[in-house]
Formats: C-alpha cells, structure tokens, sequence
C-alpha cells in the first residue's frame, strides 16, 4: 500500500470527526490505561494503581448494584428462575411484567424503536408521581442512554434556517458529549457562561448576551441546560428555571434539559425540579414552550452504566415532526431491552409492604449518603489547599475546582506545547495515578484553569485520594513558585 | 401555539430525516400493531393474531434462547450465582473472566468504547479459527449490533472528494438500513442489481456499469456486500468473492461486508467464505483493500437480537484515521456491556468435555436445521403458486418472492396512490394477518414486484401460515385477474 492512496485518508475522512474532541476519553485517560498496563508488567512508579476519577463511572469505583435491580435483570434473562425460592416475588413480579411484554416472551427479541410500551408507562408515572404534573408515555423515548437520547434530538436541528447554521446554546463549563455532537452535527456552539463567582449560577443577562452576539452568525434554535450541572455541580433554583423557560419563550428556542443527576442533589436548602414541572406550572404561554428533558440509570443510586438505558421525554413537539423523530430512530431497531428492563425497575422500585422495601431503601440511601458525604469533602479539602478554589457540590458527582497556577507552570506548560491544566493533569497523572479530566475539555473562561474530578471513590480511598492530591499539589506550587 | 411557529416545524426539522425511508419499520409494520391493538380491544376480523414476518426477530417468532448463554448473561448480572450449583462450571468460568475484566468487577461499568478487551480478544480468535487467517483483536471494535457498526464505518465517508459527493454502491434489492444511513449523512447511494434470473447473483459486469454510471455524478468510494443476502438469501461462492475483491481494487472502493448471516447457510454446496479470508489469501496486491466485516449476535441460531450486540472488524485501515474513527466512537461511551458477554459467549461456547458442550451442540443444531426446513419449505411452496416465483434462500433468514401481478392490480393499487407491492401487502396484512415487507422497501428493479418473509415462524406455525397466503394469494390473483 506504498504507491496508491489508501480510499479512506485524513484528506478524504469526513473532517468533522478529525475536529471532534471528548476529553473524558482524550488523550489523559488513554495515558491512564497505558500507565495501568505498565504497573501489570511490573514498572516501578511513585504509586501502585490508577484512580480513574474521570468518569462518571459508579460501579468502577466501588459502588455496590441494587440487588433488587439486578435480581429483575437476571430473571428476565434466565426466566427458568422464576419458579426459584432465592428470589423474592416483588422482582419476580417486575420481571414477569417485562417478559409479559417482550414478542415471544423472551428480551431477546426486538421491542418497538421507542422502547417497550410497559416501560414507557412506567416511566411517565415515574415522572408524574415526580413532578405531580401529567406525563404522557408517547412522549417518553427509550434510548440506548442519554447519550444517545441527546443526540438524537440534537440531530433534528441539522437545518439551516433563514441562510444561517442552525446554534445551540451550551453552558461553559458542559459536558463535551454536547461540543462533540455539535460538531459532529455541523451545528453552531454558541457558548454562554456560567458564574463561577456566584457557585456557577446561570445568569440571564449571560443567555442574552450570547444570544444576541450568536445572532450575527447563526440562527440560535435551541438551548442545553444541564442541572445538577456537570461538571460544575450546582442546582438550579426554581425561580431560575422560570427565568430559563421564560426566555426560551422569548427566543423561541427549544430546551434540552440534561437532567441526569436529578436523584444526586446533596446540598441543604436545594432541590430538583425539573424543566417540564415548571415549564407546566408556568402555564400559558409559557406552557408551549418546546422541552426534551434526559434522563438515565447510569448516574443516580443505581450507577448502571453498562447497561446503557436512558430516555427522552418529549414536550411540545409537533406531531409532523414527532413522526420523522421517531421515523429516525427506528432505522436502529431498538436498544438494548435489558436496558429498558433496568429503566421500568428503577421507575418501579418495591413498595411500602412489598418483600425488598427495607433492603432496597436501605442500598438506596446508603450510596446517596456516602456520595453526599464526599461531596462536602471534596469541596472542603480542595478549599483547604493553597492555590485552589472549589465551588460547593450541590449536587451531580463531581467536583470542578479552579487552579490557580503560578506564571513558571504556565510557562513550563507552553514549552511543552499543553495547556497548562492538561499539563497539571498529566503531571498529576503521572505522579499519582490519579486522572482526572482537564478543565479546557469542559471549556472554561480564558486565563482560568480547572479539573473535574469525580467523587465516586469510595469513602476511604477517596480519603486517601484527596490525600495524595494535596501531596502532589503542595510540592507542584512550590516546584513552580 | 397558535400564533407563533414552533422552534422545530417541518420547514426547519433535519430535511434529511424527512427523506429517509426504512421500510422494515414503515407503514405495513405500523399498521400490524394498531391491527394487534384492534384485536385485544375485540374487533373482528378474518383472523385472530398478527404475524409479524416483516423484522428477523428470531425469539419473537417463538425460537428459544440457548440456555448456556443465557446462564453466562445471568451470572454476570446476578454474581451471587457464581456459588449456585445450579449452574454448570463451564458458564460459571465463562462470567468470571467478564467480571475479572469489567472495571470494579461489574456489568455497569463503562467498558472501553471499542468494548472489553477480553471480549475483542475472543471475537479475533473466533474469527482466526474460522478463516485459517490471523485476526489481530486491536481491529475488532465493538457495538450496540452489526446496524451500529455499520453506521459508524458509513460515517467516515461523509466528505466531498474531487468537488463531488462521496458514493457508497449497494445491492438492489439492499436492506434499508443502508439506504437510509446514506440518506442521512448525505453520502449518495450507487445501485448495482442482483440478476434474479440468475438466482440474484452478484455479477462483476453490472458492477462496472454502475460504478461508472455513478461517476458522472459522484465519487464512489465503498461497496456494500450483503452476504448471505438480506433479502435475497443468496450465497457467494468463492470465486465470486475474489472478483468482487478484485473489482474494489482497480476502483480503490473500501469494502463493507455484512455478514451477520455467517451461520445461516442452508442450500447444498454452498459455503460461507468471509471477505476477509479471501482477502488475506489473494495476497499481494489484493490483501491491501481496505475492508470492515461486521456480524451480530441477532441472527445465527442465537436470535439475541434485544441485546444489541455486534462488532466489525477492520482491516488496513490508515492509523491516523482509525485514531479518529476510535475518537468519534468514544463520545458515546460504550456498547451494552451484557452485549459485550453475549458476543463473548458466543465466540466461546463450549468445548468437547465440557458439561454444557452437547446441549449447546443439540439446541445449536436444532434451531439451525430448522431454519434449513423452512428455507426450502418457503421457496417451495411460494413457487407451487399461480403467479409467484421465488428464488431459492441459500442463506439468511428470509424468502423474496417475485409477485406476477395481473394488470388490474396494478390498476386498483394506482387508484389508491400505493406501489402495487405496497397494495398487494396491505390486502395481505389486512385479510390474513401476515405482515412482510413490500419489495420496494428493499429496491427492485422497475416494473418487478416483490415481498420479503422471514422463514422465521416455527415450522408448524410457518406451514399454517404458508397455507393462509396461499388461499389469500388465490383469491387475489382470481380477483385481479
């Protein structure tokens, strides 16, 4: 293959992928994985394991499965179990309501693209016993995650609108999934900021300004929140989300709401609402705004990340487009059905009398308080440190503090051709262990420096994490003071 | 949301999700399940269930899941099993080694994006053992299905070369999984026909004469190979394949190779040969062409079609663009990990000597000989009808007869503004219950009229429902005429 051109070349690869970046699987954590290698074959560094506190990932850190979650998963994939004394009849019942539901009774099969019509039910009581609003189950669209369920909105907007690129608001710091999939797409970021100053608060006046400056460019359609926010942890107050809604109305733009953590809210004094229960209680006009809100069993107390299941619930769109959106969708058949088994049994967790009650509250608050616990903890030591702010994690489950690097590791970082937090990150990674995800893979106000790290470790090797931290940040201050 | 235009309407709605077509879930199956939903609620009609013929979903049509499998699916996602002695040693020693490699030991750990590496590791020694060719695991990249792999591997291609679109030749009649991907990354779709005289054969002649059609209005740059045929249920031969691979070579065309009906060949003398084998044993300058082969756990004799696995295997791809193809696949985290142990298992069942190797063996070989039966069954009994010719189903899961309709038909079909295919499958859904998928679903060359079938009901069912299409197809034909 020396004399012709190979077919597929960086000259003839589609040049949005070559320009896409996702920082929480870059560069960093490929590294990680390497290093993780070489510790297996026996190379001799300052630590012995890799901390991957870079993804949101609970299991891999440590958090144990819902057992009642996981006993509904086994039955409907060995159904020869239901007729076992070892499991107790509340998962037997969910699971024979699923398997009830699938063609031929087996979650081998197909479901229909939008997901099994018992799941969706099941989802929209979820969110009406939440919200105390009505929800539909047409509305609710199973996803192979909310990853997916995101994109597949998103790429509805492929559309240029009165000669200009279709934009999307994104708040800075986001989650790169957004950023990616915007590029992807060939749709406009338009970047609003969020105050770090103020615990990362979501200022009006900043939607307008961005808004208004994007206008030049292209044609703003639609906006991302993400609350709990990630990275950035904090929780929107009600009051901010009418302020949100309102001016969607006024812009007329489409909300996605990223509502993945709404189970991670740790804070005294917050609390989660969602898009859709304000937006309703709002009333007119303001009711007809156009919402997607996410939500997923990777993040919450359940952590199943593997299993990969989300949804989208989907307000306000009109049926014509509905039609082409799940038209769509339906050239992938359907997700995973273990994953739509995983969202009904979350949406439907044993009740008050019920044989796996006691023992499943008591799983359930047991991760939430330990997550809860180490929330304030990070905080708390990151402020502790010289040279290092830390906004409080209200919620979600991360924390993501400002650096604040002397001028020589700003400069060491340049010679090495880095930006000087991926430079910290790398120096922290190689000293440590311990990786984390750079502040600029989030995007963040320029001349400021941050990472986001998870705080999912289990309490005491978190512990011991923050410890090492603070080993390495003191000596990396002082080597560049 | 009356006076003022939604955000998202048909005018400013992704103009390419209102183009795309994908048949398999269109009009015919959405009107079955309102059909189905007509007869819980008590209607009456000539019939008393819906059979949905028009989707291979093996378990759905009532094929049985294999226990040793399913037994390695249950452990892995209920570890406490591991000391069941219910369990046979050979499953348990299987979900160990998927545990041991998850991250914190479960199933709802994000994996790596191109999956486990133990699991690619597996699928590469599977496919060495099946060519006699080296696999090399690092080239087997795993997915949520084959519809997955092959929208990923599509994706790359969206780039305009020489000034002109890029072009991605397909089979007609195709599955329109590809016809609908290329509709939605823009990429233009280069039909070359399958000769149904020649029992749709692939020949070399029609494929220059369609590249160098295509060349006046594109850059064609890939080839979509099905193999065995969806839905045409032919088998390359050898020859065949090296011609093909030899085709792509003097035109630099990337081959895609579906071959996720590996394990589904029936017909007398015909053998299942990958691309890749003949590929690597063509040798120099062949064994250069830049190839990605994918396979599925949906089809074969294990059916798992609601676990979404698949993989692809890619062969001389240019590094720098397999970085970037790796880099856009990690924004969505990963595949299902059950997935992932689904394609593990299967590229690792048991052994002669372990405890589950007969049963395994025994319930593989029973799915397998019946799908043979009905095979020819299908052909056979379409072909003893008026006005029907069916080519034999060498491979895969479906039947693509040919329907001779009477003038009239044609006629009566116009009148209601339906391809006459359409027309003459609704009557069918309509009268019988049977569900299929129009030919023009597929593609089919002007003036022709097709359907698929799957050859999936079980064989008692199947014959049944062979008998009502033929009383139905009498009556039609004797109408129209």
């Amino acid at each position: 293959m020396t004399s012709r051109q190979r077919c597929l070349s960086m000259v003839t690869l589609n040049p949005r992928l070559i320009e896409l970046e996702y920082a929480v699987r870059g560069p960093l954590p490929i590294r990680s994985l390497e290093i993780q290698k070489e510790l297996k074959e026996g190379a001799k560094k300052p630590f012995t394991e890799v901390i991957r506190a870079n993804v949101g990932d609970c299991h891999a850190m440590g958090q144990v499965p819902l057992t009642f979650l996981r006993q509904v998963l086994a039955l409907v994939t060995y159904p020869a179990f239901l007729e076992s004394p070892e499991f107790p009849d509340d998962a037997k019942e969910r699971a024979r309501a699923i398997l009830n539901s699938c063609q031929g009774g087996s979650v081998g099969s197909y479901t229909d693209s939008s997901g099994l019509e018992i799941v969706r039910e099941q989802i929209a009581k979820y969110i009406e016993a939440r919200d105390g609003v009505p929800a539909d189950w047409q509305n609710v669209i199973v996803s192979g995650g909310a990853s997916d369920a995101i994109r597949k909105v998103l790429r509805l907007f492929m559309c240029d609108v009165d000669g200009k690129k279709s934009g999307v608001m994104v708040p800075i710091p986001q989650y790169p999934l957004y950023s990616a999939s915007l590029t992807e797409f060939g749709l406009s970021q338009i970047n609003y900021y969020l105050d770090e100053s103020k615990n990362w608060s979501l200022e009006i006046t900043e939607l307008k300004r961005a808004v208004d400056e994007a206008k030049k460019v292209c044609k703003p359609r639609a906006i991302v929140v993400i609350n709990p926010g990630n990275p950035t942890g904090q929780v929107l107050s009600r009051q901010n989300i009418e302020e949100i809604i309102k001016f969607a109305y006024e812009e007329n733009l489409y909300i996605l709401a990223d509502e993945v953590y709404q189970d991670n809210v740790y804070a005294e004094g917050c609390k989660f609402y969602s898009f859709k229960k304000v937006l309703t209680e709002l009333g007119e006009p303001y009711n007809t705004v156009e919402l997607a809100s996410f939500m997923s069993c990777s993040k919450g107390y359940m952590g199943e990340c593997g299993f990969r299941a989300g949804y989208a619930e989907v307000i306000n769109m009109c049926p014509e487009v509905k039609a082409m959106y799940l038209k769509g969708n339906s050239a992938m058949l359907c997700s995973s059905v273990i994953g739509q088994a995983c969202l009904y049994t979350i949406t439907n967790p044993p009740q008050k009398g019920e044989p796996s009650y006691e023992s499943f509250q008591k799983e359930k608050s047991a991760v939430l308080e330990s997550l809860k616990l180490r929330a304030k903890m990070a905080a708390d030591t990151f402020n502790s440190m010289e040279a290092i702010t830390c906004n409080a994690t209200q919620g979600a489950m991360y924390a993501f503090p400002q650096l604040h690097l002397p001028p020589k590791a700003i400069e060491a970082a340049k010679k090495q051709g880095k930006e000087p937090d991926v430079f910290y990150a790398f120096e922290l990674l190689e000293n440590t262990g311990i990786c984390v995800v750079p502040g600029s893979g989030f995007g963040q106000e320029t001349g400021t420096h941050h990472f986001r790290t998870t705080i999912l470790l289990q309490t005491e090797k978190f512990k011991t994490m923050l410890e090492k931290f603070a080993e390495f940040h003191t000596k990396f201050i002082k080597t560049y003071s």
